[in-house]
């Protein structure tokens, strides 16, 4: 991975730098110590690491603000970190970079049952929001896998999804307002409580820029009641295709499923010798779960299984409690286990239209084939998020294959209406294969807005945009 | 309304503007006879009106394009206009502007039933947009009242909502994608029918930004299938601080009605003087609508009067047939012209939170007393929209006084967590009360991010931004 080089004049400031943040935090809240500064040389893609210059955790808007302050002044670029979960190497360093991590910002500031609200400090994590709701029966809809560890200024960075978003829609539908530290430290307050945005909404951009924009320190996030409860049904294909075409049925008669999970043959066997979960024999899985009243869950399963039934299923179980839900939920859930069992890994995260579903499939694998390797496939079917999972041997040293596989795959995403991630973010890991997805005049006009938050080009250095594409902004620095 | 001093320069080079822009466009699309151009001066917002330089109708992205980049090369300023039923004039010319208007860009370029995505030039109006979808039984979700009329691209430059938008969201939930073309000629295409952005999401920040950051030409907006049925209860009460409380235990049970509309006494009696729906006599009035299957709909009925009843209301009235629930629409529906016939209005749209709907109504009351003057309330109360309506007599001179009472009214909503509003946009109309949002930081955080789209500031001039606060950027014009 192509990263700039640091500068030698920030480098050599190191001491003095280090010595003015301590006097603006807390004791301990400056580590510089390279044993200490180890645990934030990468995030969840452990592939790329690199030392920062240090890291800050500051404890309040006013203390990011003050760190940023001195930060533009010095010209040292600052890399925003939430729970280091990144997939996409969201928060990796670089040598002249001070990681600002929120992980001590996670206070309660304000809830209202009423209006449905909370507003929280984004270090906390996203497990602990709902928590914090629970017993007066409210949640918070986005649920990344890394719910328990990851937070919310992650999820705000990432625009994070989860099981439960083809209903409730990502973290920028449930995102209502938010504190914004500038690079310049100049603190904005975006939107509120009230949904309706006024004059330009900049709450939007915000939400999914991967921290190239501002520092979220703290975020208003709608809360939900919880639904009376949910329950799943399994429906078993002999064909990707005629599966796609029941995905599209459902949704097109206007149901709205909580999850429609989606596995290929090769992901039900891997699942099926781990977790022996009793999935039947067959080409192709859904597990579609609804939730709501007993009324209204047993009005919607009827009708999806109505449907189901049109086109000719190998099976359809039904999960009668909670015992034969929890199995059909089983093998799904395990499947990240199963194939890291069987062989090392990577997980894209390409979206497409539902109606691509069986040619897209095809296609991975003829081209898998022709790398000669393995793909299972399990998707969040419902709103075309895709895994892929691109089972590879490192010992074997075919991780630049897999990589080259992987690629292949989110062009063809691309090529097919889709788009290269739907909810791990460009990071450095899609970066340069941005060009795939946005045309110069495109990809100038999101720069452009960068420009205007972060002139400097300061703020979470050598993301997102390929190098070569922002080479002639980062020189001006 | 303050509006700044057109440039002598560009009005002595009318002609030759007028010439260039001919040659570029089919004959009759550029206008320029003041008799013509009349209909241009003002949209919905009548009370302030300009004849423009001149008005050009062009009918492709690539012809918007072209126009565009000879403005700019000219630095003559371009009103977008798309049906002209902005409420806020969000379309009111200056002197040196070219009106863009887009009513004869309205080809369907795409739909796919499937994928629940359709692509649409953004000069056709929103209910023709659902005509096109309606007999294979989907629909385009939101709804402004003016819906027969209004363009999608007006519907875009003020994020639109309408009387589902408690259950379906606003124009934002439902655009998934945007062809811009900005003020140099650039065209931009962002987003698409897959409704993850990756890089920076630039289309929330062009929703809702009123056409001050470029002219969106095409959309890609989501279509859902339309709903088995719909019916609608009415609650009555004898106190506002109890039909509140209703709306706040309803929403919080997690309960998703389509609708919430709430009624005060002053509206309640024009209503059942002019349209004799029926209404009771009482202090508050709430309709509320659910939709689904006949099943769900019974469902969720039951659910609502069940916690209705827990407020004594003084009448709840089920409707059992279609023409039950037309009657009990009926009072609602001919609120406005009940009050344009008892006297002259003006009718606005702050947003509260839900929680504070008594203490805003109670307060309303006194400011009307204060100054004088009546008020009746009816509201979106779901979402927190409400629509003051004041009442005054134009002929007696009181359109001062009854300005004056809704600029207290919308720094009241403001005062209280709200904002100044929730569908109608700033345009001219609120663009001096922005700065009671707004503190001078997050109005420059805005402000930049115009500068990026549009750093001369040629983009509907005077719209949205307080003069004072945008004058040193427009002095650089």
């Amino acid at each position: 991975m192509d990263m700039p080089a640091p500068s030698p004049a920030i480098l050599a400031r190191k001491g003095a730098i280090v010595d003015r943040l301590r006097a603006m935090l807390p004791p301990g809240h400056v580590i510089d110590d390279p044993a200490e500064t180890r645990a934030y040389e990468c995030d969840a893609l452990t592939a790329y690491r690199c030392p920062p210059l240090c890291v800050v955790l500051p404890t309040s808007t006013e203390e990011v603000s003050a760190v940023m302050r001195l930060c533009h002044e010095e010209r040292v670029p600052v890399v925003p970190r939430g729970a280091g979960t990144s997939l996409a190497g969201g928060s990796l360093p670089t040598a002249d970079a001070v990681v600002l991590g929120v992980a001590r910002m996670t206070r309660v500031l304000e809830t209202s049952y009423e209006d449905r609200v909370i507003r929280v400090q984004t270090g906390r994590t996203n497990l602990s929001v709902s928590m914090e709701v629970e017993a007066e029966g409210f949640f918070y809809a986005p649920d990344p896998s890394s719910q328990l560890a990851c937070a919310i200024a992650g999820n705000i960075a990432m625009n994070s999804g989860g099981a439960h978003c083809l209903k409730y829609g990502v973290t920028t539908n449930n995102l209502l307002g938010a504190t914004v530290v500038l690079m310049d430290g100049t603190v904005v307050e975006i939107c509120g409580p009230e949904a309706e945005a006024l004059g330009l909404d900049l709450l939007g951009v915000v939400c999914g820029s991967e921290g190239q924009l501002g520092v979220v320190t703290e975020a208003w996030l709608r809360i939900l009641p919880r639904p009376e409860g949910a329950r799943p049904v399994m429906i078993a294909f002999d064909a990707n295709e005629t599966a796609g075409a029941c995905v599209s049925a459902v949704i097109r008669a206007g149901l709205l499923p909580v999850a429609v999970e989606f596995m290929d043959r090769p992901c039900i066997v891997a699942c099926e010798a781990f977790a022996k979960a009793g999935y039947p024999d067959c080409e192709a899985l859904l597990i579609v779960e609804v939730e709501g009243s007993e009324a209204e869950i047993a009005d919607q399963l009827s009708r999806i299984t109505e449907i189901a039934r049109t086109f000719q299923p190998l099976e359809i179980r039904e999960a009668r409690d909670s015992a034969e839900a929890a199995r059909i939920w089983l093998g799904r859930k395990s499947a990240f286990g199963a194939m890291g069992q069987m062989a090392d890994y990577i997980c894209l995260d390409g979206t497409i239209p539902v109606s691509q579903l069986a040619p897209v499939l095809g296609r991975i694998g003829e081209l898998a084939e022709s790398y000669g390797l393995r793909v299972a496939n399990v998707f969040h079917a419902g709103d075309g998020n895709m895994h892929p999972l691109i089972l590879y041997d490192a010992n074997a040293g075919e991780i630049d294959k897999a990589e080259a596989l992987g690629a292949d795959i989110l062009r063809l995403c691309v090529e097919m209406g889709g788009c290269l991630t739907g909810e791990h973010g460009v990071g450095v890991e899609k970066r340069d294969l941005m060009e795939t997805q946005f045309r110069a005049d495109d990809l100038e006009a999101q720069m452009r807005v960068k420009d205007a938050f972060d002139p400097d080009w300061l703020l979470n250095p050598a993301k997102v945009f390929p190098l070569h594409v922002s080479a002639s902004r980062r020189a001006a620095e």
